[in-house]
């Protein structure tokens, strides 16, 4: 890997060479993937990347921990649209807003990303087995990732996870293991069979690479911008790991000379389960929270990656919004109506947090945001069904019909 | 549109001016829009196309029925992953097969492209509202695309039609009727209600701007595979206007000299509802059928538009093949382990047909296919679920998993 110096904890900053198997740092802390910044510079800059045809998160090669002649995984993960939300934009006051829609990826979410990265190192560790917990969304993207490249997947969910989300992975021929608990509960599970059977690892918190292929996200996003750093990137956050990869992808970008200053991050979790925005605002060691949200991709009372997503929030001088579940399901409704974009509840959480913070008056209104959408709506149809009200329901009669437009004033 | 020369009556012959509100004939038959093609060759060739930034269904300019100065609607449509198959080849003992994924498209289906033309034509036509009857994806996909052009939708969706695709459309903000009868009924009422209120027409059996939209899945695929013709191409066929659309795009791309030759299609219905396969193996007028398939989007049992379908499969010397729900579902868990693609019942439905005649010896082994999937598994979860089978339940206790694991003899 000739951009790759090492790996380096977070908590102890003990220093790792960067070999595919890389686990966390005998402290316990996460480990952390360190460039050559110069070498990168030399090597690719905008107008080599402007030529490139390959359209996918592997577009980026030389910001990314794989070996020079690693293939990329089948499935073709990343480069997802970013919309110019003109009408959502209005919605919210703001001067720019732009919709990030990682629910086109794949298996429709954007873990997409580090499954993507995780088949990759997984085959560099000469592995055919990957595992991982998952509340739904790692999950289904490491069984469709692992499937198309011929790789045996286990993966343990918790039992509150969406029928949908279960059901997607089992067709993935995942072996899955629905585990009789919380999410802590799971991932201890899958922690203690991946180190008594030597799969692979995919979890995120423990696996330095995934938020490596996350970052790609920010990659993305800056060069569809090109290069116009925004003021603001508004974000779901659970277990720590997207926004701790969106915020490196950021950072490699300006200490390789493509950007010159950085955006703040907008940090938005469930109401009612918020344990790293806690953290970072009462500025105390996390302590675990309930897990009281409908948004269940981010329903995470003990997070396993505070360290680099709290980092992420207060070097980016971060701003922490929480949201309830009716505020939630209000921004999946904007975002449909005013810029075609369907997210699930945790996706479109960073979008939700936006509002309040624009209704707030917390954000400047010239300012120019990206908000993130992560994963698709059809990922959790029960809740949209929920709140997304009846259909008009009538006979093939278009007496019928006029009057039922009328009883509701349509026309 | 230079590009344009009119639109022809497919029964009758007579011509029309393409206007952009164009409907039927007055005959009834749906009309074909014509191109000049050697306007086409002059202006566009493979290497100018090679060198094209824009990926999406839009890419193909020159060969869309569109004004020149004409914007391209918001949601970034088409240029879907083509996948090199190679373990579902193996399993299907082909020499080559390809999957064309739709379904990561923004509504996750393939109509998509026909919503991003209606909205186009709907602007050209000054009009601000379109209203179609759908069973459940070109609904969405028109919800989606016009929500995010701004403009107003009135979708009349059968009451079958799965709770997840409505609350998608309603999240969209479309008014939606739901008709309290059959896929026939639904498209009188909408006819009825069209007629009297004068919205923009996304009917695809009476717009003939929409398979022109379709029609663009062909000739991505063509330029994916750099233009060298594969044998067969397998796609499943509800209404018929699909498997219309991708035989214009490929007898488009052969006028135009980009092919020189035509490959054979695979026309793969529901064994529940098959009128369009019956019509052409009998060989007489189309009558209408019961709708007995859980494939929804293809459970149509009086297709509105089975001219072009059935001049598509004769003309292409085409194969039809009638599969079994079980065998859908198997289609839909083959191409999940073995292609990391997770395809609705009728999104798979093409494959399934093409596993069958592949099995029976009717499509020789030396055989390149592509098989289309057309839409998201994660569309219809309710089925998915009933035949994904069931995850392994534990509790957070690695002896208890232990004993699982060997009472199933996983590892």
């Amino acid at each position: 890997m000739k951009y790759v110096t090492g790996a380096r904890c977070v908590k102890c900053g003990k220093r790792y060479d960067a070999v595919p198997d890389l686990t966390n740092c005998e402290c316990g802390g996460i480990l952390d993937i360190e460039y050559d910044y110069e070498h990168i510079r030399a090597d690719v800059n905008k107008d080599t990347l402007r030529d490139r045809k390959l359209f996918s998160m592997w577009r980026y090669r030389e910001f990314l921990p794989v070996e020079e002649d690693t293939k990329e995984p089948p499935l073709r993960v990343g480069w997802s649209p970013l919309y110019d939300a003109e009408r959502l934009r209005e919605k919210l006051s703001l001067k720019k807003l732009y919709v990030k829609d990682d629910g086109v990826n794949p298996t429709a979410s954007l873990k997409d990303r580090a499954s993507s990265m995780a088949v990759a190192k997984a085959f560099e560790a000469g592995q055919d087995t990957i595992a991982c917990s998952s509340t739904g969304n790692a999950a289904s993207s490491l069984a469709g990732n692992a499937a198309a490249a011929g790789m045996k997947t286990y993966i343990f969910v918790p039992e509150r996870a969406p029928k949908g989300k279960v059901a997607q992975l089992l067709t993935f021929g995942a072996n899955v293991i629905s585990v009789q608990g919380n999410y802590e509960e799971t991932f201890e599970l899958s922690k203690a069979a991946i180190d008594e059977y030597g799969w692979y690892n995919r979890n995120a918190a423990i696996n330095p690479y995934l938020s490596e292929g996350k970052k790609t996200v920010s990659l993305e996003i800056m060069e569809q911008l090109n290069w116009s750093v925004p003021d603001f990137i508004a974000i779901s956050v659970g277990d720590g790991c997207t926004i701790a990869g969106l915020w490196k992808g950021l950072k490699d970008l300006k200490e390789a000379g493509f950007i010159d200053r950085l955006p703040r991050l907008i940090s938005a979790q469930a109401a009612g389960c918020f344990p790293i925005n806690r953290a970072v605002r009462e500025n105390k060691a996390l302590a675990p929270m309930e897990e009281n949200t409908i948004a269940d991709s981010i329903a995470v009372g003990v997070p396993r990656n505070p360290d680099k997503a709290m980092a992420a929030i207060r070097e980016s001088d971060g701003i922490t919004v929480e949201v309830t579940d009716e505020e939630i399901m209000a921004a999946q409704k904007l975002l449909g109506r005013y810029a075609g974009v369907f997210g699930e509840p945790a996706g479109v959480t960073g979008t939700a947090g936006l509002k309040k913070l624009c209704e707030e008056g917390i954000i400047d209104k010239n300012s120019t945001v990206v908000s993130v959408v992560t994963g698709n709506g059809l990922k959790d149809v029960e809740n949209a069904i929920k709140y997304a009200g009846e259909p008009l329901k009538c006979r093939n009669d278009m007496n019928e019909l006029k009057e039922e437009f009328k009883k509701r004033g349509i026309i």
